[in-house]
């Protein structure tokens, strides 16, 4: 990585694999504004989230070098690329940003807990680099990013400039622009729209399936339902409608406002309880 | 399981694996108090966080039954195990708490986001379910529970007569006994203390090493570094001071106070920027 320049650096992962079509778009878009560094899983890692390799034995291996722009694979998981990179292979330079993406598929409302894009992400945040993380609510593997490139230059180049809060990531979410819900956007994306995340659930998860040796096996599957359709401030609300969902998330996950109805809990003497 | 009996029904998942001290003891302190299902990993699966299998094929096997207590393992993640039972195992009947635990160390402060037995949990609060995860700041595999069990009992009991907050779920850790910081604590834990997720990093993350073959590969090690140490708030601080640290955890990672310094960025109309 050139280190005479005054250019910024980027880090970026995914969960989708280096070589994936959203990181090489990624890439794309915004290496003329930065040196990048791509160190991201060496296969699919989806649904990962912010798990790292506490017993495995984690391998690199560089994959390409160009002007401005050098590609490593590991096989760990997308937080052990994060972890790796800064240990590894930066010379003790501190990335000025983290970006993962662009992950194929949604990482909206309660799939924030689940995704390994958002698990770079959150690392990045939680070594205090102002990091984002950039998805398409589309899995197909040949997605068209394009409609992306400037709300992502966008929203990088604000970040750069204006950092982000301490212990705060951002999670962006695209609507597939073909269609969203019951109305059909040709023209674009209608904004971005500041929101938070909303409570969804997971239903009819898992499907039983017999192997031909005689045994049962289970494939995780499911479909998401929203728990709040009717609010607007949310992240699937924006989705929903046309717009680009920009989620502050934070690394404090401290329920802060029940508090006051555990005090029980708190002041109790258990060790006098029983 | 046993559905004409009135008595609650909890679903106890680990990281550590279903043949670990932990769950057993677990088990063990709570087998009086209602029906137990385990559905747990059947190896260990430690710093899995939320992780899923996404393409996968899952097993479950049944381990052993006995009155009141059924045993099974899977070779998925934790959150997998979690899935599963909810599924699979209960022919519809929901469980009246998810337990994650006894986890053999510390998923205090930033550890919450790695923890599989966290995943545990907020997989079982994002179902709705009163969720709580217990761990004990001690990796020992033989480690000592037993001055965990008056706790355990009376949180969980409280748990189950009053619920928890909608989205709300208790990262419950213990202290080691046998020393803590600087001072000794033989008498047992000081009380309970509620109190928030402090902030903290892990450093120094990976060790390279070289393989006999001659090529380089790295483990993922770390020291843990509280970020605040003066803060008398926080799990970490009630740890090193012979605490029960009760830290309620939501579900929403939604970072409210951030809005306002975003807002240049949600109402950027990006479209036209580039």
């Amino acid at each position: 990585m050139t280190k005479e320049n005054n250019r910024p650096l980027i880090l970026i992962s995914n969960d989708d694999g280096y070589q994936a079509k959203g990181i090489n778009e990624l890439v794309d878009m915004l290496r003329d504004m930065a040196d990048i560094l791509v160190c991201a899983p060496d296969a699919a890692r989806s649904g990962f989230s912010c798990a790292f390799s506490a017993t495995e034995p984690l391998q690199l291996m560089k994959r390409r070098e160009e002007e401005g722009v050098r590609v490593w694979s590991s096989n760990g998981t997308p937080v052990d690329c994060v972890k790796l990179a800064l240990d590894q292979l930066l010379d003790g330079r501190r990335p000025d940003m983290v970006v993962g993406g662009i992950n194929h598929g949604d990482n909206a409302s309660v799939n924030t807990h689940y995704s390994g894009t958002m698990g770079v992400t959150l690392e990045g945040c939680m070594k205090y680099i102002p990091s984002v993380a950039f998805s398409l609510c589309d899995y197909d593997e040949n997605a068209d990013f394009e409609p992306l490139r400037p709300f992502i230059r966008d929203i990088t180049r604000h970040v750069l400039r204006n950092g982000l809060p301490k212990g705060v990531c951002l999670n962006v979410n695209f609507p597939v622009l073909r269609e969203h819900g019951e109305e059909r956007v040709e023209k674009g994306y209608k904004g971005v729209k500041l929101c938070r995340m909303s409570l969804g659930s997971w239903i009819n998860e898992t499907v039983k399936c017999r192997h031909p040796r005689g045994y049962d096996y289970y494939w995780m599957v499911g479909h998401y339902r929203n728990d709040e359709p009717e609010e607007q401030d949310t992240d699937r609300w924006a989705l929903d409608h046309g717009y680009v969902a920009v989620t502050p998330t934070q690394i404090d996950v401290t329920a802060y406002d029940a508090f006051d109805l555990l005090r029980e809990l708190g002041e109790a003497d258990s060790s006098n309880s029983f």
